[in-house]
């Protein structure tokens, strides 16, 4: 038996961008089958990185975009209007207006730029891909002022997260459906053996093409706190994979996916393919433009990061008309304190993951179980007051003086958030707790017009579910006082399995304990973090290694990123025949 | 940096039947990945291969089943009463009962046996499943009189496509769900290179566990022509990552589905599993169990085969309830007849494909686009009618003596597949078009009772989409008489689109027409098959090369078996700690 499998999918003729960026994608395709470490964009914003002026050109970049028209996307399916309300949390209104999608005309135009990006093959839209992403890179300061001033992220961490941990996060996705595509060979001859009459060997062959082909037009629905960082893994997975891309950003956070479009768009028509396999379709703010694309039935993907209830909406209806919907809405982040040889580093860790950003991260922790007889640390006993009120003064080291604050703190994105912090006292009386640390209102010192919050915490019991199972949005943190560890990890597996949670962590010296808390977080469908008391923080994930979210708790319904978030956005067809 | 990756889930005991299976799963995943031939399980029944005495044996084991209850399962979650319709298509009465599940019962069984296959790890559940395959290839004979006297399929298809060919569909799904959770390594250390405050390497390490834990219970819905090749996929994709399954077998084909997973159920204990790991949930006709098990809160993972109502119910009602469900529905398959070189064997081919079982294979096809000036052959101008009559009498041919025609012709398996064969005279009086070949009544000489029909021919034009449209199940083809190939292929390409299809086929001498048909294919999303003119026919694909199904059409969301069909079945959990 004869078998030539011929291993890509490849056109014959290859676009110069694949030799550009056969490197990285060999690289990120290792990093990622090992889940080792790997970066491709650095973290630091350094100048020794990223070049002398590089900060104050991206800050000059995004101040010049201030006050005017966004005509960068070039020449798009516009019904000729222009909409664009963004104010930033820190204070001043934007003022920047995009061009406004006529529906109709964005779907035709995806539709229509749809065969050749589909013809072109796994490899060159990988490397068009990482094109584009290296693009979004040399904007990471412009990109950093944009989600700093729609997201409320301080600025180091809008730089970090919306930047190169969201181009890694990019990265991943695009060597993930790259992998996957050609996991399936291009063809392959097929012979099967056998005999003709007279018994002489006669093998039935066949060639059999395989075709990779796109599921449809997708739609990215994008977040106001994590504009980029959970907008790029869908873009991407669906672009890689050949389907066109709609991006329908939150109408308080339309900048950075602009810009990431407008290099998107401009990287596409420089490499030979329609800039309408991107398409930016922004909203007046209640417009309700997600649904109407939601609902258009030439979408067939669709990404989204918000709210349960529309995430929820997506989810039956998409699945009604056989659309792939995949879903980050909320969950209720849970934290196990059973004991510590390292108290210090535990309160100075969950402070600062408390701290980071006001607690409006999808991975910031929100109910923290503790043993109301308290835990054993290396400090000697610790009781359950006692250890709330070290919680409380780490987080007031980390954030009692305003002008360093600020700068982990960032600011409220919304009215719900500030409205969490501020309800505290009443959040507390209802539930029958206390409150540990109420939510310090914080004076921005270069941003008067900011609404700055330090987390804030409250004691209650355990058997306050109906308190602690429910997502309170940004600031708050419940400190939950249970019979014992026995109870923590209960009570983490029930309300992670039934109301869903990114994150959990778990910080013991009993190996016993942590077995437990491993067996809890497995049947709970939840990643767990184990004794974090360094520089490693629960809300945090790296591409590469660690998956966000897993898919198997009602917090999300995938993961960034695995095989499961890439390998239904394409089908394969194959042609088969005698040779 | 040093990473030290560890690359199996295997717990550090293997479990023996590890070893024993580690060359089948080898060979299959290579076959898998290289889309190449592969068969673990002959197709001939020959006694050179099975054994003398095996197809006798098998026999006797069937009928030494019949009318009794079946109480091979052992001790399973019922509720006492007993269950058991079947009828024999060829005409008796099977007489069996089986034991009616206690819903509540069943899923609390199938919920505590599923933490230890978890933990058992991917290969250890793979090694299972593939002892269970093994068990089922040894009854072969005994399941193909079973799938015979269930579904109506004649002896020698009964004994292939429901025994070697659905147990090589069984293996590919085995392979297909290990691969994928082993391409999730069970252990990382990742380093991140760091330095401390005195400019000293200081890499931040963390070793990284990647648990995989499966969905929860899985439901499979099996239907009444292929009990067992259109189950098999879905039970072993479910069971290999780590899912407890329910089988619910359609209330007319239960014995195949009852032996099957009666060996499951004896491997399973026998390596030390409980056997509640796979049950079978027999119902009486109109209990509408499928419904009541669907809805369980408990059920994660739905695979169904049968009509597209309840397809579409269980996809919109699963989907609201974070369900993964797989359909495969209706369709309508279709052939464009452009020109040939061969046009004895395109009779020839073509009139076996529809003769098959009476046309009552999901891949039979339907829809002959033929144009109705005609085609050039080999044998010269053959113009429409012409083309009729020559495959009426290929057909005529296969069919016309009668004890030979039963051997590939079967029995019909329902009243309205005898109503569509009847009908056909009306049909094509409806249609404004005529009957080229009316559907034979033939007597079978060995079960008077069995009703046998073979296939019929309408010819319609093209504009006359609301016939030809609809899935018309069983021994009915429509020849549409087009404007041309150019109308042919549209008509193809539109119908699927709209209506599905499982299969697709070309016949041309024209390279161009060729292209345009895989383009057509490629935009339909149907496979296509070119020019079959010997002995691979339209309707068969074989396991670890063909796709059944490519979910990019109407007919079905899943294909058998690609990543898509296995990689969301388990989840991954990750905890992490410093080292």
């Amino acid at each position: 038996m004869t078998t030539a499998t011929s291993p890509s999918h490849a056109p014959s003729q290859s676009h110069p961008l694949v030799a550009k960026h056969a490197d990285v994608l060999e690289q990120a395709t290792a990093a990622l089958a090992a889940r080792s470490y790997f970066s491709r964009y650095p973290e630091s914003p350094s100048p020794r990185v990223y070049g002398e002026g590089a900060a104050q050109a991206g800050q000059e970049a995004f101040e010049a975009l201030r006050d005017k028209a966004f005509g960068a996307l070039g020449d798009v399916a516009t019904d000729g209007t222009w909409t664009g309300e963004e104010v930033s949390p820190y204070g001043p209104a934007l003022g920047i207006t995009y061009p406004h999608l006529d529906v109709d005309a964005a779907v035709a135009a995806g539709l229509a730029a749809m065969p050749a990006w589909r013809d072109s093959g796994a490899r060159t839209r990988a490397a068009v891909c990482v094109e584009v992403i290296e693009g979004i890179n040399r904007r990471s300061f412009e990109i950093a002022h944009a989600v700093m001033h729609t997201s409320g992220q301080p600025f180091v961490m809008a730089f970090q997260a919306a930047g190169p941990h969201a181009q890694d996060r990019a990265l991943e996705a695009v060597v993930a459906g790259l992998v996957e595509q050609e996991r399936v060979p291009a063809s392959v001859v097929w012979e099967k053996p056998g005999r003709d009459k007279e018994g002489n060997p006669a093998p039935l062959r066949m060639q059999k093409d395989y075709r990779i082909v796109p599921r449809g037009l997708a739609l990215v629905i994008g977040c106001n706190t994590f504009p980029t960082w959970n907008s790029y893994p869908g873009l991407f997975a669906s672009l890689v994979t050949g389907n066109p891309v709609i991006v329908k950003p939150h109408p308080h956070a339309v900048l950075p996916l602009a810009i990431s479009v407008a290099v998107a768009r401009e990287v596409l028509a420089a490499a030979g393919f329609s800039p309408d396999l991107v398409q930016l379709a922004p909203e007046a703010e209640g417009e309700g433009l997600a649904k109407v694309l939601a609902e258009r039935e030439e979408v067939r993907v669709i990404d989204y990061t918000g709210g349960p209830a529309f995430g929820a909406w997506l989810e039956e209806t998409g699945a009604a008309s056989g659309k792939l919907v995949y879903t980050e809405k909320a969950g209720v982040n849970s934290v196990v304190v059973d004991s510590t040889d390292n108290l210090r580093g535990v309160l100075g860790n969950l402070a600062f993951s408390l701290t980071l950003y006001s607690g409006q991260m999808c991975t910031t922790p929100q109910n923290l179980y503790v043993p109301r007889e308290g835990i054993e640390t290396d400090e000697g006993h610790v009781s359950f007051e006692d250890f709330g009120a070290r919680l409380a003064a780490a987080v007031g080291k980390l954030t009692g003086d305003d002008a360093r604050a600020v700068e982990l703190l960032g600011a409220t994105v919304n009215e719900g958030v500030r409205a969490n912090a501020a309800g505290l006292a009443d959040l507390a009386a209802e539930a029958g707790g206390t409150v540990v640390l109420d939510s310090r209102e914080v004076t921005h010192p270069a941003w008067p017009d900011a609404v700055v919050r330090a987390p804030g915490l409250v004691a209650v019991d355990a058997s306050r579910e109906d308190v602690y199972t429910q997502e309170c949005f940004g600031p708050v943190t419940f400190l939950i006082a249970t019979s014992g560890t026995d109870q923590s990890l209960a009570q983490f597996r029930d309300t992670v399995r039934e109301h869903g949670a990114m994150t959990a962590a778990v910080y013991s010296t009993s190996e016993d304990v942590l077995d437990a808390a491993r067996e809890a977080a497995a049947d709970a469908g939840v990643a767990l973090s184990e004794n974090l008391t360094g520089q490693v923080f629960v809300n945090q994930t790296a591409a590469f290694s660690d998956l966000h979210g897993t898919g198997a708790n009602p917090a999300a319904n995938a993961a960034y990123t695995d095989a499961a978030f890439v390998a239904n956005r394409f089908r394969v067809v194959t042609s088969r025949r005698h040779v």
